[in-house]
């Protein structure tokens, strides 16, 4: 089936892109000696981590358990689950998981390690645990060197855990010095920093420039979107995925209506103006969303596209719109050549 | 199972309130002459578009054909489609749910009546085709009554189609005169205009003062949200839609990291500041989002929640908030009754 026989809207990516954006990032930080610990929260898809781990990244990295649910089910056997994992439910899906696969995971409170070490050590594990350090970003995360060094030997001393290493999100210049500074502290308590991670797209190749930092986790590089676009990571050739809309109506001379709004794109800015790029329409802006329906003001283009035309648009960000479709297309040279469901769409817990 | 045991993030519904904001509503409805036909992209699901019908609805409104063929399937036979349907495979899906279902389309340019026509035409069906007229938003719609009256003629002269009516979106003070105007130069034409349809949940108290509309079309009303109760359509205490989140971290005295971020609440924000009410700690501000965590400054809050508590939030738009989760929990007095699948989640085509 060639690309334009897809009912719209409908979210493809392009194959040829993809594996190059999947290399190109690998041979660098592989240059550069880091490991690269992918976060498959931007495709869900096990097929897309498959190609990841193929291409010499060390293993994955999920954000929710439901994600690591799927992806173990899919054959991947080492994840790394950053996010402080809090409540029995989600402790003993947890102690499960670990059973058949290679986890590792993070914590910022002590509230978080006596839970992990709880579950685990009943389960007879040994588990690593990073310490999530804010180095910037106003999340969750220790908030200081001295914090971390705590926390870490904490973990160190409880059964079921060992102290993993520091993790952060997203590499800045300001990871470095609170790293050094608590690789110090840990060290000096008798504790190795085995692992620091690492992460974002937006900022991917300067992973090389913290030292300290030893993988990276990165989503987005295997996509690409106009916010990734507008922060320099990635090219307008390079961005492999996009989403094919149909014009709807022509209300106006300027207008046009797309079938796609914030049930497609979501409402994502992420800093920028307006809701996705049109590639083949670049002056035009795609300035309102309502639910199903996308408004687009072409009075900027000398060509604009009659009600029927479909028209390709570029989302600001690429994660939450393939969690809105229920699968993505792979497209090389303008045929069809995969259907993935997005599997682990909708993994909230 | 009560409440405080569910996994989060969770979306709930309380049932008592549900089932009176579908009664007040219907009763507003039913004492101004007004015709319900709810919109079913608030909830998705056919157990509640059931209960609508069931309190006097006259029939549903769904914006994709997917939503439409989701509900005929679960039994619903009346579904009006206010979407202008293009496209080779929309169309033959349209012509086989119109085998089955009592629908009603709208149109507001001759490409979408002839693409109807053609398909309609040729299954031997007669269907009626409402003019959507632009009578303020700025979307799709004809721009001006003698273009509303033009199509109208469009319609009832095409064969598989006939002339059903207008529609517009939301139902405002501009509405009146468009329709007067409109229905003035239909009727002088020689065709009955049958049914003029408005809509909208924000100014849902409103409809009455419409007396052109003969039938009102809103979603949210069911729910409620941040978005309809600073609207002034539903009260707090009528809100009947929440998510219930987990604290995963406190980092520093003022904040708190909830388990749902952008891919729960989604980044909507309709006009507010911030992205959802926190009911039980309401000088909080939830202020930022990532995908899978909410960053909330308690700074203004004298009594705080600790790492492990829960929190409910109103998010600031309900519908696409049923549309990120798999399915919704009805609750009364405190327990589990029903939990249903979003089980048109994801219809985009």
């Amino acid at each position: 089936m060639h690309i334009d026989e897809l009912d719209t809207p409908v979210a493809v990516v392009d194959l040829d892109r993809l594996e190059a954006n999947i290399t190109r990032f690998q041979n660098y930080l592989g240059e550069h000696g880091i490991a690269n610990r992918p976060h498959i929260k931007t495709h869900k898809i096990p097929a897309i981590a498959q190609m990841q781990l193929a291409a010499g990244a060390v293993g994955i990295t999920c954000q929710k358990i439901g994600e690591a649910e799927v992806m173990a089910a899919a054959g991947i056997t080492d994840i790394f689950l950053p996010y402080n994992i809090i409540g029995a439910a989600k402790l003993e899906r947890l102690a499960a998981l670990a059973q058949t696969t290679q986890l590792s995971l993070t914590a910022d409170s002590a509230y978080v390690v006596q839970g992990l070490g709880q579950v685990l050590q009943a389960a007879q594990l040994e588990i690593p645990v990073l310490v999530e350090c804010d180095t910037g970003l106003g999340r969750c995360g220790v908030q200081t060197p001295a914090a971390a060094a705590e926390l870490a030997l904490l973990i160190a001393g409880t059964p079921g855990l060992r102290f993993g290493g520091l993790m952060t999100y997203p590499s800045s210049p300001a990871t470095g010095p609170f790293m050094r500074a608590a690789i110090s502290r840990i060290q000096t308590a008798g504790l190795p920093v085995e692992r620091v991670s690492g992460g974002g797209t937006p900022g991917m190749w300067h992973a090389h420039m913290y030292p300290e930092v030893t993988e990276h986790r990165a989503g987005m590089y295997i996509y690409g979107d106009r916010y990734t676009m507008n922060a320099g990571a990635i090219s307008l050739e390079q961005c492999a995925f996009s989403v094919i809309t149909t014009v709807v109506s022509r209300p106006t001379a300027e207008r046009g209506i797309l079938d796609g709004g914030s049930k497609t794109f979501s409402s994502d800015l992420l800093g920028l103006e307006d809701y996705g790029l049109l590639p083949d329409y670049p002056e035009a802006r795609l300035y309102s969303l309502s639910e199903e329906h996308g408004t687009v003001d072409f009075s900027a283009c000398t060509r604009r596209p009659a009600i029927g035309d479909r028209v390709r648009v570029i989302p600001n960000h690429c994660c939450v719109v393939t969690n809105l479709f229920n699968e993505i297309v792979g497209i090389r040279d303008g045929a069809v050549e995969v259907i993935w469901p997005v599997a682990a769409r909708g993994a909230l817990r």
